[in-house]
């Protein structure tokens, strides 16, 4: 695990390592626009802040590598606030290997994964929320998860815990004018705030409970679709992508045991699986694919039960399962949950069913901010359950509440990185992409 | 294939569709300052041209899609000579997707592959041999390829045509003066310049004669080592590997019958071919496997034959072969190029072998810019062909001399794009990579 730094100058490919049209190389630390002068023939020392300079790029052997646009960041600009630039050069591999090579002879060293955000955050750019908001962002996979992502970024959860905060001060400061006084001199009778207190958990225990959803839109769910060979599964399967315009990736799976794809269902990022007829291959394989189709039910989130037109329900089905009928063009089977993959009816309806169940027991109320780290949800529990112990302790003294109290905003404070250790922080970063 | 305009403004993913730090969504054409503005929370209007504006980007239903930083580019200032933008934003899918549909909604439609640089050509910011260059060098695979490149994008070959265009008029110039007078009023003999023709018939074909060596350090060559089982095939791959540092990719054929890694070798892209042995398979695989190896080594630009230390060298080998002893380290075989796997001794020395036969019959003078396009070598031989044709035609005549230099000068004309076919530029741009 790496351990970070705010005091060497640092660079790193933000963009992926692959050709394309354009690279972004960026690079942050005090000094650096200097280092980066002598291999750079535009005006960059010059030019104002957040100014994009026009120019080459040059070896340490003096070849010129590139022709590029630089961003150049004075300190307090840019991303990290510290003196920055990113370099826009061609999306070629040899181009980018001599950049980097170049960024190295001039003592400027390759970053750690999270780094750059990391700085962000030591320099108070941004709070422990906002940090990891950053990467949720680029690893979203729904417009949901990104949007939530970029509301925690614009400190939706810093906000609530500055709230919270506040109010537990004032709760604590009205304590402490209490505890100042000896036993017999004390002015009036001193009253628990039950209601705000009540109120601060149950916020805090909403934020975290949007945890499981927020996990659903951002990580996305496994949906199997399972019945008896030709009930019309691998119908369903094709028809719901036919309708469904966001595919992310199909594959086959090479033993023709079932088929995968990731696409969005309602904005939850689903992997599909159609779990393949197998009576057409021999035997040892077939049991083979029953084996890991069973596995696969197993681990699912949802089962899609595809019953063949009017088919009786056999027994034995998952009791969690979504029954749907194929072949409504045929039976007229409207009363249940049908559909046919000939004319389309009834697919919009499964595809609504499916996202309905997904979001089962997930209910969000819309103010309340979204948080998608574990991490975070636990901060948020454990100011919850230390007010508890407060409202608990109102009959053992003013002093063990004040403990309690103190013990609350700790937790809050864990929650916006205001306190945190070196450990957690080394770890948290480096689970981060490169270059961010 | 795309027929390209200049009048619509147009946008375009310029990174890889993954996942990372960054990405950037470019966009170009008159007015698409004022069609981004409504979705942009920054002060884009009255930010001076070639700034950096950070703000938050936002949907046309008014949610936030990202925080962002946009630089702009007046009209005359960007790579398309064009009014013109860059979106910095988060590498994320659903973010990328996100900004893609709200420039849509504005009116700015994806580009086709290649519209922006189409549009740096019509707008006179490069000539057609620079344009290829910029496709050269996203592609390149070695550095070497990726400076011949830059060089021809910062016009060396434009300048060659240039000055030979400039020599051809001058002759062409004197020829009229002659075509000027009736025949029996020529005021002095005109004598035609062989020296200077000769010059430019040998400097073009020097030119088009760099093609091939350019083909191999951009598209690369394959290596197959080829030797008895056992004799050492698979320590030399290994060693060359360990040796080298730049590989770019390695797999494993799912046969067992060849592994590849893709290397630089001299900086020349390689695929090296490790034909395993294949004694401890079955037979009917091994049989396949040896048709396979067999395939493969005609298909090779070098096979490397490898023999196990002293062996004699058996009758049959590929005459064309390279012949390397293994085992040096034991059997002392330094005369003959030897390795040892265990020491490294000699590893240098069989890739330097490697190199030089892979160079071999493709001499370049370092003074000859070298082209990298096979539209470009065309031209080039075209216009040294009609060069001779005019000095054999001499004695034919001045005006079917001037008739052939005119000829020469068409195609430095095709060469440059200075005169071209709508069909040629769409075919050519349509091969570029998309954001370029």
């Amino acid at each position: 695990m790496p351990h970070y730094t705010v005091d060497e100058p640092i660079y790193a490919l933000a963009t992926p390592f692959a050709p394309s049209a354009l690279a972004v190389i960026r690079a942050s630390g005090d000094g650096v626009l200097s280092m980066l002068e002598p291999l750079f023939t535009g005006k960059l020392m010059k030019a104002p802040t957040n100014t994009a300079v026009h120019g080459f790029l040059v070896g340490s052997d003096g070849r010129k590598i590139d022709e590029v646009v630089i961003i150049k960041y004075g300190k307090g600009h840019g991303y990290t606030s510290e003196e920055a630039f990113e370099i826009m050069c061609h999306g070629s591999l040899p181009v980018i290997r001599a950049i980097s090579l170049a960024l190295e002879s001039q003592g400027i060293r390759e970053a750690e994964r999270g780094e750059f955000t990391y700085r962000a955050f030591m320099h108070g750019r941004m709070d422990l929320t906002e940090a990891e908001a950053v990467e949720e962002i680029v690893k979203s996979k729904s417009e949901s998860a990104s949007q939530d992502a970029l509301s925690r970024l614009s400190g939706s959860i810093r906000a609530e815990a500055d709230s919270i905060r506040s109010s537990l001060l004032d709760i604590l400061a009205s304590l402490e004018v209490q505890l100042d006084y000896g036993e017999d001199e004390i002015p009036e009778e001193w009253v628990f705030p039950h209601d705000e207190v009540s109120r601060i958990i149950s916020r805090l225990e909403s934020i975290a409970a949007t945890y499981d959803a927020s996990r659903l839109y951002s990580s996305g769910a496994s949906v199997v679709l399972a019945g008896r060979t030709n009930a019309g599964k691998s119908s369903l399967y094709n028809a719901i992508l036919k309708e469904n315009r966001s595919i992310v990736s199909a594959s086959e799976g090479t033993t023709r045991d079932y088929i995968e794809t990731e696409c969005l269902i309602g904005d939850i990022p689903v992997h599909l699986f159609d779990t393949a007829g197998l009576r057409d291959t021999d035997e040892s394989i077939e049991r083979e694919g029953i084996e890991r189709t069973r596995k696969l039910m197993e681990g699912a989130d949802l089962i899609v039960y595809v019953l063949d037109g009017n088919e009786e329900e056999p027994s034995g089905i998952d009791s969690n399962a979504l029954i749907v009928r194929s072949k409504r063009d045929i039976t007229g089977a409207s009363g249940s949950l049908s559909f046919s993959s000939v004319t389309g009816e009834g697919i919009g309806d499964v595809l609504k069913a499916i996202e309905e169940r997904l979001l089962e027991g997930s209910s969000i109320a819309s103010d309340v901010p979204r948080i998608d780290s574990e991490r975070q949800r636990g901060c948020l529990l454990d100011a919850a359950s230390a007010l508890r112990d407060a409202e608990n302790a109102v009959d053992s003294g003013e002093d063990v509440v004040a403990m309690y109290i103190q013990l609350a905003l700790s937790s809050l404070s864990a929650l916006t990185g205001a306190v945190t250790s070196d450990e957690l922080l080394d770890r948290l970063f480096s689970s981060f992409c490169l270059g961010k």
